[in-house]
């Protein structure tokens, strides 16, 4: 029997497409072979690859004059490619990094030893339970870039809105709420996201770069690193993670078929408003994220005790709800609740989370 | 129907291993979950994880004075990590590059900008049709590491044996050989492969490196081309891509059943025998590589014109063998048969080449 699997990532996806992929799995479509074994220059798979982009393109509106890849390494990867693409005249960059969180925290201290980086601003006062206020005036005039993290995975926060910049490239990571909520690209010169929560496996990344800025790898950035090695070969320099590929494909497809990302934010306002309205009408749970930041993709919460919180994880596993333990730097509990988690997800957590208060309360 | 699919990679895997998989696809082993929907910190992926390193190992006989690692990336990222992991006391190295193919040749260009390299033997005056006799002296001996591409793919030639470095580390892309055929790992002070060939799908990439070797990253080497990075936390450090990992553990087991890799060696020479007799026994194909250098995973050949060339892919993809068309550096014919090409595919083959032949000739 499926369980309810609140993992941070890689987490669930959607049922029907894990059966459409199981279906393929042998014999993708009459080519006779599956998509793990496809040449990545065979037609098949260029159409998958081309599909790609193209649904990626439609879903989240991605203007013309920005590039879309799809790469390997993780958002880590990009950590370290970042500065390493945004070089200035070829030398390293200054950076600008909003820390919000442990991701952006990572970004930053990857980002130290390849230019002038400074952390313009952190809310790790409150251990990340808010998003500082800026303005343009956080950032240096000369920046060559502002770095954010839009939504925080570990601590449960997202920016309420798209900062301003005074006009310095934005870049974005977007591993955690890439197609759970509408953002505007134009808003953004990068934008990148691992695909293991709202895109499909893990394996692949997706970077989408302003044209402007595509072609300024410092020298010393690896081949393998520089967002224009696959921007001319349109992800296809070297052999892809075409399964990964292929999967998130699918999942962008059922997006559409779902009514587009609109309809699926909607469908998760829903159900994080459910899970944040439960947990405000108790004593007995808490969420510490300052409400208009609370993310609607990873809800934390504690119960009154370290005890009691290893046995909620614990007893709630029993019963199907898979992944509850919050990251050690926060304790407590945490519900990813990406796209591909059903309502009847929700209910039951919030089922159980009723049932042990009425025990343990 | 199942094709004969001879790509050079993404290539066939083993039906029964794609079978298990899609068994287990939607709901993998009872744990409510299909594996691309785990957290890689769950207690099943770390056991799939595990037994990864653990089978290769195995199959390999790696000794312990060896790590293992599997990472993102391709063996194109190799070519770069390979000079950025193996500094000499914090600068870059010097390595020696025996040039036998097109990757080999990628290998040395890639490292030009990491250190001082040299191309120290190459086979492309004769199109990369037979391997440079090599010995202790065609190497400086004050080289950090020599570098071979130990089976190319695309000329179909392969080393006959390992050459004598005079104790210079030996760094050796086996991405189309591993497993195919045995070696002695402790030849080799670094061993990378790329999976799609002969362990699985796209996307994940095996680095075989012997301890003393682990930590001389240059510091400017990125953390995510570390090899470092990934031995401390056992692959872990950040998200893997787990379901080609996954696939790749299933084909190991898979492989262990039928005997491991002498059993599985065996089995490739002769269907590469049965190929290069036919071939050896008819003046209308050519393959072009000297004897001793043949491989036996990627067999070349050609037809007695470029229009017969064309002709012989178009139609033989027709009776479902399909991907028989040679590099374009090569032309002609190429019919890669790593281990999961089944011996009715190289029959299939030969019936279709004597038709041909026949019809043609």
């Amino acid at each position: 029997m499926r369980k309810f699997n609140f993992s941070a990532g890689p987490s669930m996806l959607y049922e029907e497409v894990l059966r459409r992929v199981q279906d393929g799995l042998v014999d993708y479509n009459g080519t006779g072979m599956s998509v793990m074994e496809m040449s990545h220059r065979s037609k098949p798979y260029e159409a998958i690859n081309a599909d790609a982009e193209a649904l990626l393109r439609e879903l989240m509106d991605i203007p013309s004059d920005y590039d879309v890849i799809f790469v390997q390494g993780g958002a880590s990867m990009q950590f370290e490619a970042i500065p390493l693409n945004l070089s200035r005249d070829g030398a390293y960059p200054k950076g600008d990094y909003v820390i919000t969180g442990n991701f952006s925290e990572k970004a930053y201290k990857e980002a130290v030893k390849y230019g002038d980086m400074v952390a313009a601003a952190s809310s790790k006062d409150k251990n990340f339970t808010y998003i500082p206020a800026l303005s343009a005036d956080s950032f240096r005039k000369d920046a060559d870039y502002v770095h954010i993290c839009y939504n925080n995975t570990i601590f449960g926060s997202r920016f309420a809105s798209v900062p301003d910049t005074g006009g310095i490239p934005l870049v974005a990571d977007l591993s955690s709420c890439i197609l759970g909520q509408a953002v505007d690209v134009r808003d953004f010169s990068v934008i990148y996201a691992g695909a293991q929560k709202n895109i499909g496996p893990a394996g692949v990344t997706v970077v989408i770069v302003k044209k402007e800025l595509a072609n300024r790898a410092h020298p010393l950035c690896p081949t393998m690193m520089k967002w224009s090695t696959q921007i001319k070969e349109k992800s296809l320099y070297n052999t892809p993670p075409a399964f990964s590929t292929y999967v998130a494909t699918e999942t962008f497809k059922y997006v559409k078929e779902l009514g587009g990302v609109a309809a699926v934010q909607k469908a998760n306002e829903k159900k994080a408003g459910m899970l944040y309205d439960y947990i405000d009408g108790t004593d007995f749970y808490n969420n510490p994220v300052e409400k208009p930041y609370r993310s609607i993709m990873n809800v934390t919460f504690t119960s009154p005790s370290k005890e009691l919180d290893e046995q909620f994880a614990a007893e709630a596993a029993k019963v199907g709800l898979v992944s509850l333990k919050g990251h050690r730097l926060v304790g407590g509990m945490r519900a990813s609740i990406y796209n591909a988690m059903p309502p009847a997800g929700i209910e039951a957590l919030i089922a159980f989370m009723k049932d042990f208060e009425r025990k343990n309360g």
